[in-house]
């Protein structure tokens, strides 16, 4: 590795994930402040939410900053499988064009994903191996194979000729984790011994105490709790949890049940397991109208659907519209999961509407089904002993996760603490850390298939149509701005015992109207929206959108 | 008590609260079929949410049933105060007419509803003493106290000439409860001494084993909790947990510290305990204004907004924008509540808000600031155990809850339980108790200032506004069906780069229309709002709410 050039800095640029669990998105910047060499390290995505952003699937990074650079945009490095990690790729990519790095289960995964939005004769994310190394400009990547909630998760060593940076990724400790590796602690501690400049560390858990738990626990506890179950068995996991799935596959076979995979994502992710060699010792599956001609003590469902979403395998079984599985008196279904912040309404309505077909409902609530895949407060303490950097930087989590996790870094006599913002350019190095630029950042949403910028409001103004609705009024005026007819009115998502009101409230100002001081109807326009508004907001107490438009023959 | 006559019949009709946790509404009928007379217990509502009633603000039971009777209702009788037992009594009570029954605490805050409303002088709440008896026709009501999370909380015990049905309310057990009586255990062992035909019974923690826990126990913990807090402590409670409030007064007085009420609902709720000879012993209390003036670890403030409503006490200084109060590093708030589910992620905001002000952020999830007003299994198991029933009727429940509501009565060896629906007529006597009939049943919206039915969906219809937002087309043709201009086109809540595509859209139909067949436009109406759609759909993959009209000049 070169010497360090006089005006070199390495600066860390979080777009995403500092201030939300969800759409990482973080840039390391190596060179002269006007020529800086970057690396991306996750492109994901967060979920939209009917309550605050009404019709949008996903919400993005706003990566405008980067693209204007994207020539010096060296690779997007993916720390593993999970939406929150690359499902922003197939629709950043464009902007960035650069080369996509990833271990096999992963870079399959996001293939997947390319080829969906038409791109992937345009990039193939290249393979690397795990455990493997890669060099990107001034950037030595080290992939060390972690534990996580996925197959493949793997934190960095990014060294620099300005020292080097432990970014986590997602992370736990797991003695027995099941599926892939255990976190490698020699090779942290290795990189605490050589020095490491800063640790870049998920906060997902920084307020819960101790640990998270072995997935071997969940094993056991699963193969006792479905041992006692008489009926058909449904247990529904995360897809992406592979581990999770071969536990539930052998406390299915310990009591003698055969298993079948229910929902589409099931069978993508256990598809790209296979290929890279994962799920040997998995037990054999039948397919689901197999699984419906056993003894129903016979059978487990593996079905998708664990946060209540509307139109997985689970939900469509609640309905009793499933065309293979129906669940009654006598059954179990097993929530294996956690419940995702903002989804407990579908959720408990989900359990509700398997209640009433009789069907009895475990979950985390009352049963220990479930063990997280992010770092306790006591892991967090372990990574900090191991790496010792100077400076601690917590990432994905939410304002109060990272205020707490730098608490607990300070705790531990980590030198430095750096609560980041999504967008504030940070030196690491030469000299103390600290903030040393803003740049644009924000939110770009997917909605439909088009992407806006959150800040154009759009969803913000959906909102506002879900609250009080819509008025449109066309008012038609001849050349001499005389009104020709009564206004076509478009009055809609409003009580209709509010109709008339409105309707009433516009002759007033028709006929006020004077063609020769407004020929163009300008000031109708404006008398009409207001005398509309003020009518819903007499008769019903809100004002909807209005918009009225002059139709001049 | 006269002697039931041949046709005689004791029924129970759940209007609300089987199948919600909100929205109680019960009735209780006696006589023979063609001529019953009934009571009322409770009459609440539930919150609208945005996800699933945007721009509801409550939802009520449809009691049309009922009203239709009006002249046969004998009275609404309240258990307690809050807003899922009352809240709907002055939108509804216009429907019924009837007296209202309460005892004082309850019928203060009754009256101020009615008033907010316009009707306090059209009805009085008739008070009823703690402990008092009330004949309403066949029905002797006796008012039990028991526990809860506000004061003067009651069961009822409603004899008739075929039967005495306990009626909980909500309830727990509490040896000190700190502000109010405890449960009168002797009253509920009398009762079932007597014999007691059915138990109608709360089933708001009837998943939760063990017991509820003591107010007594909060009251140590925040004592000690507080006592390690150096600056400004902020608590926020349910304003109508007067209980919780003397806990956290006391808590602070042990700590050297005064207390200021902070949100209109602190005072609302503290003038009716006033009133009633509640908060006698309440240390005195500081203003706003005054508090500030103390040094930062002499103040503590007592809150609303514990659930993250946005115009609350605590929003308001999480936002930094509240007049008197502001709070920073080295502060605390400690939020002395559960999180009502729905509200979880305008919690968490809350929580990142402060954080990002530099507040300590202390709650349920990691520190014992909380009990719950509503009894868990153990507590039921007691319920049982002194009322002994013939039947159990789970109720203030979701589908799960009064499903496993119901399986720990029948393991106590409640001879029969029976899960009710909202609607369904329950026969309790003569004979084996069950279903007999389905009434007129459902929910109805407060959207604004107007009521309306739910099964109208004009809620649905404003969420496919807020997800595919609105088209409105007005097109102008003359007298012989011609068009004369341009149509006016509204497009609202669809991104920009879509406008386009649906403008062009309607060129080809209009070049197609046809005047002498379609005189009228209304083949152009249908073939515009297609295409609209159509150029919608496949520009952006959403089809918005499309509506055309025709002016004919």
């Amino acid at each position: 590795m070169t010497d360090p050039s006089r005006d070199d800095e390495l600066v860390f640029l979080p777009l995403g994930g500092s201030g939300e669990i969800g759409m990482n998105f973080n840039a390391y910047g190596y060179g002269p402040p006007d020529n800086r060499k970057w690396i991306v390290v996750d492109c994901g995505v967060l979920f939209g939410r009917e309550t605050t952003s009404p019709g949008v699937d996903l919400i993005m990074p706003d990566i405008r900053y980067l693209a204007e650079q994207r020539g010096d945009v060296l690779g997007i490095v993916a720390t593993h499988a999970h939406e929150d990690h690359i499902g922003a790729i197939p629709h950043l990519w464009p902007m960035l064009r650069c080369p996509i790095y990833a271990t096999p289960f992963t870079a399959i995964l996001i293939e997947g994903k390319l080829d969906e939005v038409g791109l992937s004769a345009k990039v193939h994310p290249r393979r690397v191996k795990l455990g493997g190394k890669l060099t990107l400009g001034p950037f030595e990547l080290e992939f060390i194979s972690i534990t996580h909630s996925i197959p493949e998760p793997n934190a960095l060593a990014i060294r620099t000729p300005l020292g080097t940076v432990v970014h986590t990724g997602d992370w736990k400790i797991d003695p027995d984790p099941l599926v892939g590796e255990v976190t490698d602690i020699a090779a942290l501690k290795r990189l605490g011994d050589e020095g490491v400049l800063a640790t870049v560390c998920d906060s997902t858990n920084a307020l819960v105490p101790g640990e998270s738990g072995s997935e071997a626990k969940v094993r056991e506890a699963l193969t006792t709790l479905i041992g006692t179950c008489k009926g058909r068995v449904a247990v529904t996991v995360f897809a992406s949890n592979l581990a999770r799935l071969e536990t539930v596959a052998i406390a299915a076979k310990a009591n003698g049940r055969h298993v079948a995979l229910v929902g589409r994502s099931m069978h993508k992710i256990t598809d790209a397991a296979r290929e890279t060699g994962y799920l040997k010792h998995f037990p054999s599956l039948l397919d689901e109208e197999e699984a419906a001609q056993l003894p129903p003590n016979r059978a487990l469902y593996l079905c998708t659907g664990s946060q209540g979403e509307p139109r997985a395998a689970l939900a469509r079984i609640a309905e009793n519209n499933h065309p293979n599985i129906s669940l009654g008196k006598g059954d179990t279904v097993i929530f294996s999961s956690r419940v995702i912040p903002g989804n407990d309404i579908a959720i408990h309505e989900l359990h509700n509407k398997l209640s009433q077909l009789g069907v009895e409902v475990l979950s985390a609530d009352d049963h220990f089904v479930h063990v997280s895949g992010h770092p306790c407060r006591d892991e967090l303490a372990e990574m900090y002993r191991w790496t010792r950097p100077q400076i601690a930087i917590p990432v994905h989590g939410e304002a109060r996760h990272l205020a707490e996790h730098a608490r607990l870094a300070r705790l531990l006599q980590v030198p430095q603490a750096i609560v980041p913002e999504n967008g504030q350019l940070i030196r690491l190095a030469p000299g103390r850390a600290g903030v040393i630029d803003e740049v644009p950042a924000g939110r770009v949403h997917l909605d439909g298939r088009v992407l806006i910028d959150e800040g154009a409001g759009l969803a913000r103004h959906r909102r506002a149509l879900a609250f009080a609705g819509l008025i449109a009024i066309t008012v038609v005026l001849d050349g001499k701005g005389k009104v020709m007819a009564d206004p076509a009115v478009v009055i809609d998502g409003i009580p209709e015992p509010v109709h008339d009101a409105i309707r009433n409230a516009l002759a007033e100002p028709l006929r006020r109207h004077n063609p020769k001081r407004d020929l163009d109807g300008y000031d109708l326009k404006e008398s009409l929206r207001r005398a509309a508004r003020r009518a819903a907001d007499e008769a019903w107490g809100k004002k909807p959108v209005t918009r009225v438009e002059v139709v001049q023959v």
